[in-house]
């Protein structure tokens, strides 16, 4: 069954978006007393039959609530450098909302050299990728952001920076707490310098590596990602 | 440095395979005195230096071991269907040799749609995947094989099979046992058949979850993989 994002309205019916109508009818070419999910991405995903079209605005009639999405343990951030290849960057997106980010900082670091800010493709993949997996909350792209003003604006419980030289202290998965709310910092391809590490550290980020492997960019936010969630369903 | 494969001679040297050698020489232009990395992917990198050019054969010193795998835990095999676009089949394959997966068998079920086998090219982008993160050792391609096939030859300690449906006893993560040797199954777009999921079963496959979320076939081989690696690396 489809996904479709709509808003309640006052009279406890889902009005879906424009865009979402146009999808709806145009494309996967649904027609009232088709079922289909719809969410306001505020946590619940509604089972709803669609009622009528209202002009241009599909209107669907909540059945029952499909899911409700839980929040066990911390929420998990991740700012990660933009890769030099868009398309990379753009894959870490679709994946880390699959595996279930709640914040994503495009992050430019020393040696960061693509800067191409794309926020509304970013956005659109975002929320292509929310629906497939059936997402009940929308994950927060943040925009983009120096690693300098990364340090000084974020205050979460913990906080590490991944990297590849020697001197980590030992495996993000082994020093993550799941019940508390998490920063990750991803360098860029060659890695963060030496004094951002230095930085980072004076700011009380911990040093930690994601295993024995070395990992591109897009994989290594992944990795991370993936190894937070674990522990969290381990919890 | 760059990570060549060559074969250790009787001589105590290094010999670079021709496809190597050539890339070596040609692309990345190293020359006699350069300090190259290489592996027979037998569980050691060294790192060496060019002595010569024994006609179209690079031939390397080696001066030290740059890393010697260790094999924490038990091994890791994901027999994972084919996906209808083949671009995605082969980012996951990339993805895993990045990850540490030790054994890949891909797969055809009921459902899956696309059943072209392309072994030569699957080695090939494992073969880079490896040499990219510094792998040590070559993760095993198995030839395409039905579920039943699977079925009727694996024994391994602990087998699980991932599906969407409900009915599953828990999340893979908490019912792994990272010493022990795993084959995890994952199902295509569709997922796996209840006939199917039943016939696993009676082959002692226990069925799992992967989280909350729905996942593409290739994130969720993916994710299962980093699943078991993070709780192999908190051993």
């Amino acid at each position: 069954m489809h996904l479709f994002i709509g808003q309640k309205q006052d009279d406890g019916l889902f009005g879906l978006t424009t865009e979402e109508s146009h999808h709806c009818i145009r494309v996967t070419r649904h027609k009232p007393g088709d079922f289909v999910m719809v969410t306001d991405f505020k946590g619940e995903i509604w089972k709803t039959i669609i009622l009528d079209q209202n002009g241009d605005q599909v209107i669907c009639k909540p059945l029952e609530i499909y899911k409700r999405e839980m929040s066990i343990g911390g929420k998990i951030h991740i700012a990660i450098s933009l890769t030099q290849q868009s398309d990379r960057f753009e894959w870490f997106l679709e994946k880390a909302v699959e595996t279930g980010i709640d914040t994503i900082t495009p992050m430019v670091s020393q040696r960061t050299e693509n800067r191409r800010d794309k926020p509304e493709r970013w956005s659109k993949i975002i929320i292509a990728a929310a629906k497939q997996t059936l997402r009940a909350r929308l994950p927060d792209l943040q925009p983009i952001q120096n690693l300098e003003h990364i340090l000084k604006t974020n205050q979460i419980e913990q906080r590490f920076i991944c990297h590849c030289e020697n001197g980590t202290e030992g495996f993000l998965g082994k020093l993550y707490n799941p019940t508390q709310d998490i920063l990750v910092l991803i360098g860029p391809e060659g890695d963060f310098t030496k004094p951002e590490i230095e930085l980072c550290q004076s700011h009380k980020f911990i040093p930690v590596h994601l295993g024995e492997l070395r990992l591109r960019t897009e994989t290594a936010g992944l990795t991370a990602c993936i190894i937070l969630q674990t522990l969290k369903n381990c919890l």
